[in-house]
């Protein structure tokens, strides 16, 4: 049988009380399916920064490096806010993992659920006709990790990319569409940067090996627009790293479910980081209300992409969906709902 | 009897349409406060690309230098799309003209009207509560004017920013933030970039001077999900010249009224450049039926920042306010509207 270690970064705030869930969920789900699953837990985040003075211990990476995937809960709060940038637990914890695992594609669906279309903050009118985007973001280049200095009149960053960068991110996302909706749309500033414009070139030739793919160029600036306008038009969006960070938090925002939103960042050997897209939600942790649903559809999306455990993967998908047609759901989702985090779970569980 | 040169660029698409009826208003308001209006054509953009290859002829460039402020429509179209970005009708006449004359302060009002909230692509428990922020974007530095090259495998772009260029934008903010509600929200990444570690210091700095206003700071990832989510938190935004770009063009779309949000781009000493924040509108240039309030209320802020003609901005924006509660407004606002370009410019002249 099948074995898979896991390394288990629950992180801050109601991290840990997603994560367990998430870890009920995955037991039960490989009890059922015939593998195995090796959980280990390690200190990440404030936690980490609490413990050692480090948002990421070299134990921490030590057992990601041994270790088939990372599930990864969520960091930071406002205990650590003052640090220094580069020791934050979010930036401090998140930027080394992607770059030490090379972790170039991060993957981010945003959908407007129709039984919970009141959620979003769209207009009916707009919301009714629903959203289903999967948002492809470079995630190792970009102005992230260019030259950056400091003199003491002034500052800079550097954003470059390379056409090899570009194209193994902009594959990622013509491979995606072929098995969605056939449509990319790649986002850029070509009428301003220079990366841009290499960017728009590159995609264009990729897209020629993909000729049942629609793809369309698009303005960051408009795109900012017309994702509330009318974000059914969309299926694949492709960004470079700042502007899928932008575009991505832009699109949970219309969801309006940061709660049931997860994300995968992965690299090209099957090696990855599943995470909520949401935070570590201080005002609420320790409360027991927080939505486990985005941790437990990470731990399902690694499941899929690291594990080819497509089966499972589903099975934790359809338990998740019919939780929430049977309005099975915390707080966030629906604000009289006497379900909590354990509860939920609970019900996940059960229709697994 | 004061008397002021005007550079009037109409440009392409619905551009020459609705200046003509900005300059029917312009001419009524100053025979109505006694001043004198010179106003002077030139080309610009995509006609003055057919016309002389270039999107900013040296003889447009000139008539501006001698002029006390430019009143732009709008440039860009089909026509033109495949051309090199440097020699594209907006960013070919734009970026040089704000360089040119250092209009580094760029300022956007986004309102939700409350007559016409159902503009909003909001739900209308969001739009209901208004929405009235004023962006002001550094518009001459960062990522657009810095370094940039190209090689035969890669790209880049430089973001610089300098403490002087960060104090005098926010100067800016902070002195409009105590005529309106008292709060500015700087935006920036600074959990990621050197410019934004700056800036945020900076912009603190500035603050002291300004005890009575609130300062806050919020990356641009959760600005971009806290507009859609509550908008009615903002007052004063500050944004760099990337993300001023991106989060103007989302309060915009938010506001769900293009057609009737004007903008101002102005250098230190009163010289400035008023366009719509709507574009050239290709698809519906030559019908009449365009807004011409955003470009009416362009001219209405030449007044008020380059002339300090309040008395006559006002009487132009009462003016507007009259018609928009009238109802007298194009399809674009009220689809079933009979009010073309012409009718609302007359009756906005009519008001005055
Ligand atoms: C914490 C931060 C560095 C990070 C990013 O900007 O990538 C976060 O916003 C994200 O999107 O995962
Ligand atoms: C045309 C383009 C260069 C310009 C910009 O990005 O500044 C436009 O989008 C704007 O906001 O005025």
């Amino acid at each position: 049988t099948k074995h898979y270690n896991i390394a288990v970064l629950a992180g801050d705030g109601i991290g840990p009380e997603v994560m367990a869930e998430a870890v009920k969920v995955l037991t039960a789900v490989a009890d059922k399916c015939g593998f195995s699953v090796n959980l280990n837990t390690a200190l990440v985040g404030g936690a980490a920064i609490d413990a050692s003075g480090e948002p990421l211990p070299a134990a921490t990476l030590a057992l990601c490096k041994t270790s088939d995937a990372i599930l990864f809960g969520s960091v930071g709060g406002p205990k650590w806010t003052g640090l220094a940038p580069d020791q934050q637990p979010e930036r401090g914890s998140l930027l080394p993992l992607r770059k030490t695992f090379d972790l170039f594609c991060n993957l981010r669906p945003g959908h407007i659920y129709p039984e919970f279309a009141d959620l979003s903050p769209l207009h009916p009118r707009i919301s009714s006709k629903g959203m289903n985007i999967l948002c492809v973001r470079e995630l190792t280049g970009g102005i992230y990790f260019g030259e950056k200095g400091r003199t003491s009149t002034d500052a800079f960053d550097t954003q470059r990319y390379s056409i090899t960068e570009i194209e193994r991110i902009a594959r990622v996302a013509f491979e995606a569409a072929i098995k969605r909706n056939n449509k990319v749309t790649s986002i850029d500033k070509a009428n301003v940067l220079q990366t841009s414009v290499l960017w728009r070139e590159t995609v264009q030739r990729v897209a020629q090996h993909y000729p049942s793919v629609t793809l369309e160029h698009m303005y960051i600036d408009n795109a900012a627009m017309q994702l509330i306008r009318s974000p059914q038009q969309f299926d694949v969006l492709l960004c470079d790293n700042l502007f899928g960070d932008i575009l991505s938090d832009e699109i949970a925002a219309i969801a309006g479910s940061l709660g049931l939103l997860p994300s995968a960042s992965l690299n090209g050997s099957g090696f990855g980081l599943y995470e909520p897209a949401g935070g570590s939600a201080p005002d609420i942790a320790g409360k027991g209300i927080a939505n486990p649903i985005a941790q437990i559809l990470s731990a399902a999306l690694m499941l899929r992409f690291s594990f080819g455990q497509e089966q499972a993967a589903q099975l934790i998908e359809q338990a998740v969906q019919q939780c929430l047609s049977q309005r099975i759901v915390t707080p966030d989702i629906e604000p009289n709902s006497s379900y909590n985090t354990v509860a939920v779970g609970d019900a996940v569980v059960a229709a697994i």
